[in-house]
Formats: structure tokens, sequence, C-alpha cells
């Protein structure tokens, strides 16, 4: 060998390579077949014993009011989840919408167990400064208010003033939301929600303007001029909000709304709404962001719940997370930043996550998930609206779009009843080590007095039956 | 086999174990050992060619200005960062201080193939509802204002005031910061902000009280009058806005301060201060918030950098990052929402990420990482002290606790010079695909013209000699 040839080795193995030396170890794996039950079963009541201790033990450490139950993540199957207590429930509610193929979906594991995607997950970088080698092709595979100044580079007056937080570097902008919206918890977010004071109360926000969300009413064919009407009504309302701020110097840089308000009770607006919108926002140099992190990700049976609006131009900025398993935004290209580092934090994602998401696309794409969702969708619907024909005193308001989808009750009282019951009531035998086949179907809740279904992209005809035969035995005992 | 056995058989094939699948295709699966470099080496210039090609791609999606270089996280181990054109270098900024035990870490690797992992990485759970069994015992072992209303349950207007962000359910509250801080870039924490006119320009966020961070003069033990004077003439100031504020209409909740201002420019202050700065508090009924972002995980010796203060009683609340690879926070009994729901979120963090913070804590306690940071600081400080003496008009103010250090220059033209010349500066033949042993260092910058200095908990005396030598080289040629 010669001493060349010695010295590239030795730098070769100094440096070592974890794919290199990990591929031989693990290439005697090969993806687990997981087996999806054929039917829920409870064994306890839900939350069971177990949920209950482990719930009192987590409660010396932080408040645990809103733990529903415990989950034995290991041993969650598709479009099932199994409890601590050993009970499987259907989930049509997914971690607040935000599985995309079920637990432990086998191309997800797959991505996991890959040796090439270990340093992805062992080396979180600072993405904004050290990006790795793929970065812009995983991007382009996955994921993809400068105007008042006029685009000009900032005065000094701007500069010095922006730190102290006081105009002209900090101006006096706001960002028009709707009532019954939500959009997080960090301060801007939470200034444009307004869903329930648990969220709100004591936190010194913004007094940005308001506007009403147009409520339809169904059946939508049998109401279009009030529904029409309704659109024209809200679009007004925008319009004036928009010159009140001007006039009282606090002009309106953004207009922030959900394609679909889900926390806030499922409520859809028309395509015509949104279109209305959009004019609005361009008339007035508006920017429109359309927040679709419970609704993006195929859940809708296309892509973003946007799509069914058919705007003009895509919206300006879409926010996602959830299904998308990594929160971001995408915008168009007038709203990208002119100055580096405007749009910056230390992490800037994390590109483990973008490994799933490819694998999580790629079964989007491979298994036609966006038909399979509107099939589904099309298939549950025809049951929730039978189910309303036959119980009209109980069930309202019907609705949905793919794998979303949502019905009223009279009250909330009736409404955690009917959510109650489909969860954990049944035949349960407490005492016998041993499962009863009862069906257990876990739901959401949303609004005041609605019951919200987040299936994920997965479910099929054979799990809305299950759903169906437990949703009618449990109205009619009600 | 009774009837009853196959059920209970059929039924745990049916659900499936994730884990008990894996762990025997796994058990052949044994921690690489990666070699760490003796000593760095660069081939081109950084970025490189492949760099700054890649670069060009990246820009076709977003802004690239603030990107270093591009990265090969599969061939970095330990305090060596390779780049994509083979460039090995000292990491001495390590992702903006946010890497704890070095580039594929066995323990990290270890932790990430461990089959009993699996599900917490392919199953990312809502945790504020659904959490894993294990959860309270994972937080145990590794990270565990309503007082205006005086503790009372809101009344109606309370609850329908917060709803619209205007009083009394949205109070007129403000928060108390510093001069020169970082705190993040969401609308709460770009208002505490005030470094860079980049991160601020055009977003409107609140004029809140900002107040005066002291600035020490080195050497501390010359300067001790002066830099008790400056404590005082701070702590005065802060006393100062607070009266301002209650005035105004706009009391302050809170005061949030780094407990080193770092991306300000690594600007300390004494114990000193920050004992008086919690007495304010105290009397003033404020709750005090310390940033420990990238003090905290050991950084500086102790775990956490406001442990050096000796502070009467814990800081209220105390928030932590980067090292700890998860973002939270932790708080004094008196902070613990009374409601559920108040602090949530869908995924409420992340438990692949406790995961590897577990691998983390346990390596920090078995191999005493918190001496060896201490230690290796001290060595290092010897380091700069005795540069500073030797180059008198070019360093000034070296200072540094544990694997923070930093040392300002007469301006920035000068600073950036001695950092590009750490970096890549040396014989390099591009012609040649081959190494030349030079010593590449890269280290961060913070202020206006400061170097930061901030390394892994695994950092070693060896690691600093590679340093001091080419620092020393460097700093000749100027």
């Amino acid at each position: 060998m010669s001493t060349h040839f010695v010295k590239k080795f030795s730098a070769l193995r100094a440096i070592g390579c974890v794919s290199q030396q990990l591929r031989a170890a693990w290439s005697c794996y090969s993806t687990a077949s997981l087996v999806e039950p054929q039917a829920p079963s409870v064994k306890t009541a839900v939350p069971g014993p177990k949920s209950n201790a482990m719930k009192r033990d987590l409660d010396l450490i932080q408040n645990t009011e809103v733990i529903q139950f415990f989950v034995d993540y290991d041993r969650s199957v598709g479009n099932y989840i199994v409890d601590v207590d050993g009970n499987v429930l259907l989930d049509l509610f997914t971690q607040i919408a935000s599985v995309p193929l079920g637990y432990n979906h086998p191309r997800i594991v797959k991505a996991l167990t890959d040796p090439a995607n270990l340093s992805a997950f062992a080396n979180r970088p600072a993405l904004g400064m050290y990006p790795p080698a793929q970065f812009a092709k995983s991007l382009s595979e996955t994921l993809l208010s400068r105007r008042e100044r006029g685009g000009k580079p900032p005065t000094q007056e701007e500069i010095e003033t922006s730190l102290l937080n006081t105009p002209p570097g900090c101006p006096k902008l706001s960002v028009l939301s709707f009532k019954n919206a939500f959009h997080g918890r960090t301060m801007g977010a939470l200034a444009l929600s307004h869903t329930k004071w648990v969220h709100k109360l004591d936190f010194p926000v913004p007094n940005w303007p308001l506007a009403t969300f147009p409520t339809m009413t169904y059946p939508l064919e049998e109401y279009a001029d009030e529904n029409n009407a309704e659109d024209a009504r809200c679009l007004a309302e925008v319009r004036d909000r928009i010159a009140s701020a001007k006039k009282a110097g606090q002009p309106v840089a953004c207009i922030v709304s959900e394609p679909m308000q889900c926390e806030g009770g499922d409520r859809y607006a028309s395509p015509n709404f949104f279109q209305g919108l959009q004019d609005i926002c361009q008339e007035a140099g508006i920017a429109l962001l359309l927040d679709e992190v419970q609704t993006g990700a195929g859940a809708t049976g296309k892509f973003w719940l946007h799509e069914h609006f058919y705007l003009r131009d895509p919206p300006n900025l879409v926010t996602f997370a959830k299904k998308m398993l990594t929160g971001g935004f995408y915008y168009t290209p007038d709203m990208r930043p002119t100055e580096g580092g405007r749009i910056f934090n230390t992490w800037t994602g994390d590109p483990s996550k973008v490994v799933l998401l490819k694998a999580v696309l790629d079964v989007v794409k491979e298994e036609q998930l966006l038909k399979r969702a509107t099939d589904t969708g099309n298939y549950l619907m025809k049951i929730l609206m039978d189910a309303q024909e036959k119980y009209p005193h109980l069930l309202f308001n019907s609705r949905g779009l793919g794998s979303l989808a949502a019905v009223d009750f009279p009250d909330a009282a009736a409404r955690d009843k009917v959510v109650q019951k489909l969860r954990s009531q049944g035949n349960i035998r407490n005492d016998v080590n041993d499962t009863v086949d009862i069906r257990s179907i876990h739901v959401g809740l949303c609004g005041t007095r609605s019951m919200r279904i987040r299936s994920t992209l997965t479910l099929e005809k054979k799990h809305v039956d299950v759903f169906a035969d437990r949703y009618y035995a449990v109205l009619k005992g009600m």
C-alpha cells in the first residue's frame, strides 16, 4: 500500500461514518408486520384504574385536568389506540387530528430504522446556519411586510426605534382575526384566538380588529339565499373593520383565518366567502394567511382545504403542523424576506421530522390516500346523515369533508353523554382479566355542542362500519 | 390449548407490539465505535465549492444569507464537525450552543437504536391529553398570574372580555426586559429582545418597560467599586421603570432576563445584581423569569448559570432549550395553573427528545461532565488571558464560565478577520484531493465586537491545546 493510500484510509477511519458502520449491523432488520385489530374492545371503564393511578402521579408534577387516558403507544396499531388498561379503541380523534397514517405505520418504522436517517435523529442542526447536504432536495420533496416602507432599506431612526419597540421602526400595525377562531397559544397567535376563556384570561395581548365569521344554516341547498346574505354581511363587516383600524392609526397588515374553524365548532364557510375575502385583501394590499394546521396534509381529500375554494391566487401565507409532523409555513414569492436572519431561530425546524414526513407523503401518493379520504369521508357522511334523519331531535348539522366530520347536539350535556357512551359504555367486566367485545370509539369535541371526528388518512369503510354500529347503539339508548 | 388461551393469544397477536417484534431483529446491533479525529484539517476555503453550490440551490427556496457552510452530519464526530467539502473543523460554536455531548455520541446513537424507544419516535402523542405510560417517571428523571385577580374564579365579564382581548379579562399588564437582551422570535419573546434590527424591524410588538443591564468593567477585581456602582444604578432604574409602568396603567407582572446576555455580547452581571433584582421582584410581587436557553444544561460547570448567583429563593420561572434538546420551562409551585388547559398545545413537547435528553443527563452524571466543563473552561480561560496579555491592543475583556467564553476586539472588522482566519486560512491546496494538516477552528460571534466560544460538555484540554496553537498563530499574523 502506498503511504498516500494509507494516509487517506486512516483519515476516513478517523473521521468515521455512522451510516457505513451501522448499515451492516442493521441489514438484518426488516419491517415488522403489525396487525390491526378487527374490532375495538374494552376491559375497564375509560379511563381505567391504571390511567387514573398514572394521572395521580403526573399531577404531582403538572396540571393534568385535560388528560383523557394514558396510552400504550407500543401496542397501538393503525386506527386503533390501546390504553394502559388494555382497552382497544377505534381512534377517530387521532391525537387532536395529528396522526396522518395511523399508529406504528410500517413505513414510519422503516424510515426510523433506516441507517441512512440515523444522523438526522442524532444531530439536530441549527438549520439556518449549518444545513445538511441534502437539505434543498429534502425540502423540495416535502415542504416548499416590508410593504409599508415601500421596500426601502431602513433608516437610522427606524433601526434605533425598532430595538425600543417604538414607531417608526416598530410600526402600529394590526392583524385582523375572526370570532370563534383558534390559532395557538404564543402571544401573537393567542391575540387571534377567541374560543375559550381558559386560553386567554389574564394574558395581555394586543386588542386588534375582530370580525364575524359566517354562520352557515343547514342543509345548505335549502338555505342558499340566507347563506349568501350571511357571506355578504360578514364581508361588509371585514371592510368596515379595516377602515376603522386605519382611521385609528393601527392599519391591518394581515388577515388570518382558518379555512374551516375547528376548535370553534367545525364552522365551515363558503368558497364564495373566501373568494370575497381574498378580493378585499388584494384591493387593500393586505396579506391573507390561511391557517391549515388542522385541515391540511390531505385531511379533506385535497391536500389543503383551501383548494376547495378555487381562489384566484394562492393565499400569501399558509401555516401547517399536526399531520405534517412539523410546524411550518409556506408563502408566495413576494413574502420572501430580503435580509438574512429575518425568519430564524436556533433549530429552524427538525430534519428528523422531515424524514418521517417524506415517508408519509410517499404513502399518501402511492396508496392514493387523498382519494381514500374522500371516499371514506363520503361513506361516513352518509351514515351521519342517515342517523340525523332517524334522530332529528338529537342530531343537527351533520357536516364534513374527507377525514373531518362533525355533528351538533341540542346541548353540551347530550353531546358529552353520547361521546362518553361511544367510548366506554357496555357490558364491562372489571373483575376478569379478559376482553369483552364491545365497540369502543374515541371521538373529540369542539365548539359548545359539537362532536368532532378527525380520523387518519388510512381510515377505511370497514372502520366506518364499526363506528356506525356503535353510533346507532348509543343513539338508540339515549 | 384451552379456548381461553387461544383467544388471549390471538388478541395479543392482533394488537401487536412493536418493541417485542423488533427486539429480536435489533439484538444484533451494538453501538459503532466512532473515532474522533486527532486534529482539524481543511482542504478548501470554508465555505468550499460544494457548500457554495448547495447554497445556490437552497436559495431558490429560501433566504440563505446567514448560512455558514453545509455539514456532513454523518461524518461529524465528537467535537469535530465535517463540512460537505471534507473540511474537518474543531467546533467551538456547536450549532449555536445546542450540542451537549458532541456529534454522533455513542450514547445518543444507543438511545436511538434501542427498540424500547422506537414507539416514542414513531408516534408523537398529544401529551396534554394522551400521555404514554412512563411519562411521569420520565419527567421526574429529566425535567421537572393569576395573582392580580387574587386567585378568584373569573367573573362573567372577565370571561367575555378575555375573548375580545379587552380588560378586565385581558388586563393591561407588561413584562420588563433589558437592553441588549435576546429571548426569541415569536411575538412575546420578540417584544423582550433588543439586539438587532433585523430581528425586529416592521413587527408590531408591545412597547413594554425597558431597563439597562449592567456593563461590567474588566478586570473585575480592579474595578470592584465601579462595578458595584453600576449594579446600584441599574437596580435603581429597574425600580423606576416599575413605578412608571404602574403609574401609566400597565403594571409589570414579570421581569425577564438572561443570567448572562449571550447574543447581546456575552455580558455578565454580578451575583449582587441578580440578588437585588430578586429582592425588587419579591417586594413588588413581580415574577422573575430567568432565560437559561443558552446558559443551562451544565454549560457553566453548574447545571444552571443562576446557581452561581446564590439567590435566596429559586427564580419563579426558568426557560431552557438548546443543549436540553427540547424547549421548556420549570417553575415554583405558586406558578402552577389551577385550571386544566391553561398551558397547552397539541403536542405539548416531544417524548422522543426526552429519550435523548435522558441519555445526555446520564452521561453528564456518569462522566462528571460538570466538573470537566469547569476544568476545561479554566484551562481555556488561562489561554485567553495569556493571549490578551501578549496582545493588549487587540484583545480585551476575556471572560468565561465553563464551556462559555468570549473575548472583545477593537472593532467588528478585527474580530471578523480573526474568526475567518481561525476557520480556514493556511496553506490550502485546492487542486489536490488530499488533506493538509491545518488547524481549523469554528467559533461564533456576538454583540458588536465579541468572539463567542460555545463548546460541548465533552471538550477536553487536548482540544483547547489545538485551539491555543491556532489562536496564537492567527494573532501573530494580525
